[in-house]
C-alpha cells in the first residue's frame, strides 16, 4: 500500500510572522525505494529562528527555501525501510529532514544524516537540542569567540531560549558572572534558579535598562548576542574595552524591515570580524611600526601627502575642512 | 620680557560643525620657566577627524577635551628654552601639543612627548602623517585587523585620507588588490595614478555602486573603514564570507547624532570585536563539541530543556511561537 507524506511547503515568502499563506500542509504518496535508498520517518523536528531566515529571499548562508519546496528543517528521524546497507531498520538519523513526515535518503546529500549513537543518559531530543544546532552552536560561539575567563563578566540575549540558555550554562563552567536577558520572568526565574545564572533581566520591565547596569557593576566583557536591536545596543553601551561579541542570532529583526539593523545581519551571515581600535592602545609597538613604513617610504613603497594649512588662527576652519572632505593627505596647519 | 601664548579653547560642544562659538581664541602669558621644565614652540598641528569626538561630551577612550580647556591637538614642537636636562634648544618633539603656539613641558606627562629622531629623507611633517598618528593607525589596523594577503581585494574608505592612502598603500605592498571610495575625482586621481591603486570610486556619482561592484568583481575580503554610514553599508553588501573590518573611523556620523551609527561607534571607541559565526562552518569540529558538551552533561553541569508541541500540523504555529517568545529551552515539534 503506497504510503502517504505530509509535507509543509513554503507558498509565499513571509512578511513579519509566519501566516496562513507562507506554508503550506500537502499530501504526497512516497515511490518505491529504489536500490541504495532508505525511507526515514520523522519522529522531531526542530524549530528554530533560522528557519525564518532561510525563507526570506536574501543572501544567506545557505540558499533560501524555493517557493513550492519543502520547508528546511533540522529533525531526528528513524530509518522504517531500507535497500542501503549504511542504513539498518531502526536507525535514527538526524540532520535537515525537512518539515514533513517521511523522506528517502540514499546516505549521499551534500550535508550527510549523522547516525545517532546510543547513549544511555541521553534521550533522542537530546540530539536536536544540546548535540544539534543549539548546543554546538552555542559551543563554538563562546569557545571561538567569546572565550570565556573567570572573573569575566557574559551577557546572553534571549537567554531561555535553546541556544543561549547553553551559552550561558558554558559561562559559568568557566567561571564567568553571567548575566541572561529574557522576556518573560518564567523565563527569568529558570536561568537564574534551574541553570544557575548571576542575574537575569526581563527586558519587559521599564528599568531593564537600569537593572541592566546593576547586574553587570564591572561592565560586560563578552556578549552572547541571539537578539539584536535595542536590546543589543543597551548591551554594547555597557561593553568594556576589548570586550568580544559573538553575534550568533538578530531574532528581534528576522521579523522586520529595519534598516539599521541590516548591517549587522551582513556581519552574522557572512561570519564577519568587525574590530575597533586606537592607535594608543598600541605605543609599545610604535618602534616596531615606525621602522616597518620608515622601511617601506625608503623603498618607494609609500607616499606620503600633506595639505598645509598657514596659521594658527584658520585651525576651527581646518577641522571643517576634514568633514567636507577638502583635504588631500595629511591635513596641517603650519602655526 | 613675557612671552604672549595664543590658544584655542574649548568654548562650547560643537552640534554639527565647528561653529565659530565652538572654538575661542585666546591669549594668555606665559609664566617664567621653574627648574625641569622646558619651554616648546609649536610648529605643527595635526588636523584628525578624532578632534571632532574629543569634542564630544560621550564616553571615549580619552576623556572629552572640557569646556575651558586647551583644544587637544596632536603636534610637532621645537624646544625654545629648557631648563629640564632631558631637552636640548632645538630638540623636536611630537605628541599632544594642544592647539596653542607655545606649552611647558617636564618630561613627566602620562602621554609622554617624543623626541624627533634627525632622518635624512624624512621632513618634519612627515613625523605628524607617515610616522604620526595616521601612518600608526594605519599600520596596526591593516596588520593586526585586515591582515592582508595576495590576491585579496581590499576596500579603503576616505581613501585619499591621511591614515587611509597609507592603509592603501600597505594593502598593495601585500599583492592585493586595493580600491579606494573618495568623495572628488582629484582624489579619486591621486590615490590610483600617484598611490597605484587598483580602482577608485567617487561616491558622489549617481552610479557609485554600480562601480563598486564592478571594481570588486570577487566582492570584498578586507574593509579598512574610515566612514561608516551609508558607505560601510554598501561594502559590507560586497564582503566575502569570513571578511576582516578594521574600523577606524566614523567619520560620516561624527557631525551627526545618528542612532544606527552608536553602536558602531561603540564597537569603534572600545576596540570590541564582532564576529559573525554560522554553526555549518565547523562540522569537522562536531565531534570534539559533542564530547565536551556530553561530558559537561554527564558531570551535571549543563542542563538542557525542551517544549514539545505535538503534531506537525502545529509547525507553522511552532515557528511563530520563538518570535513571541513562547518556548523556554529548546523547541521542537513531534510529529
Amino acid at each position: 500500500m503506497p504510503l502517504t507524506n505530509r509535507q509543509w511547503k513554503l507558498a509565499a515568502r513571509p512578511k513579519g510572522l509566519i501566516t496562513p499563506d507562507v506554508l503550506q500542509l500537502g499530501e504526497s504518496v512516497m515511490p518505491p525505494l529504489q536500490e541504495g535508498q532508505a525511507l526515514a520517518q520523522v519522529k522531531y523536528l526542530s524549530i528554530d529562528p533560522a528557519m525564518r531566515v532561510w525563507m526570506a529571499n536574501i543572501s544567506q548562508y545557505m540558499p533560501p527555501v524555493a517557493i513550492g519546496e519543502v520547508m528546511r528543517a533540522f529533525g531526528l528521524a528513524e530509518i522504517v525501510e531500507s535497500r542501503n546497507p549504511d542504513f539498518r531498520k531502526g536507525d535514527k538519523i538526524t540532520g535537515l529532514t525537512g518539515l514533513q513526515e517521511y523522506f528517502v535518503t540514499d546516505g549521499k546529500e551534500s550535508r550527510p544524516f549523522l547516525k545517532l549513537p546510543s547513549i544511555p543518559f541521553l534521550s533522542d531530543t537530546n540530539f536536536l537540542s544540546l548535540f544539534g544546532i543549539n548546543g554546538l552552536t552555542a559551543y563554538f560561539g563562546m569557545m571561538d569567540i567569546a572565550k570565556p575567563q573567570a572573573g569575566e563578566t557574559l551577557l546572553v540575549s534571549a537567554a531561555a531560549g535553546a541556544t543561549g540558555s547553553i551559552a550561558g550554562q558554558i559561562g559559568k563552567i568557566h567561571g564567568a558572572r553571567v548575566v541572561g536577558i529574557a522576556g518573560r520572568d518564567e523565563k527569568c526565574r529558570w536561568i537564574k534558579d534551574d541553570l544557575g545564572f548571576d542575574a537575569a533581566i526581563n527586558y519587559k520591565h521599564a528599568d531593564w535598562k537600569q537593572q541592566l547596569a546593576a547586574a553587570t557593576p564591572k561592565g560586560i566583557d563578552m556578549n552572547f548576542e541571539n537578539v539584536g536591536g535595542e536590546i543589543m545596543y543597551a548591551v554594547l553601551d555597557r561593553m568594556n574595552v576589548r570586550g568580544r561579541v559573538a553575534l550568533c542570532g538578530l531574532i528581534s529583526g528576522y521579523t522586520k524591515e529595519d534598516p539599521a539593523l541590516a548591517s549587522f545581519a551582513q556581519v552574522l551571515i557572512k561570519r564577519l570580524r568587525v574590530e575597533g581600535f586606537i592607535v594608543i592602545d598600541h605605543v609599545s609597538r610604535f618602534m616596531e611600526a615606525g621602522k616597518q613604513l620608515g622601511m617601506w617610504k625608503m623603498m618607494g613603497k609609500l607616499r606620503d601627502q600633506q595639505t598645509l594649512v598657514k596659521g594658527l588662527e584658520k585651525a576651527p576652519e581646518a577641522i571643517n575642512m576634514l568633514f567636507r572632505g577638502d583635504n588631500i593627505g595629511k591635513l596641517i596647519v603650519e602655526v
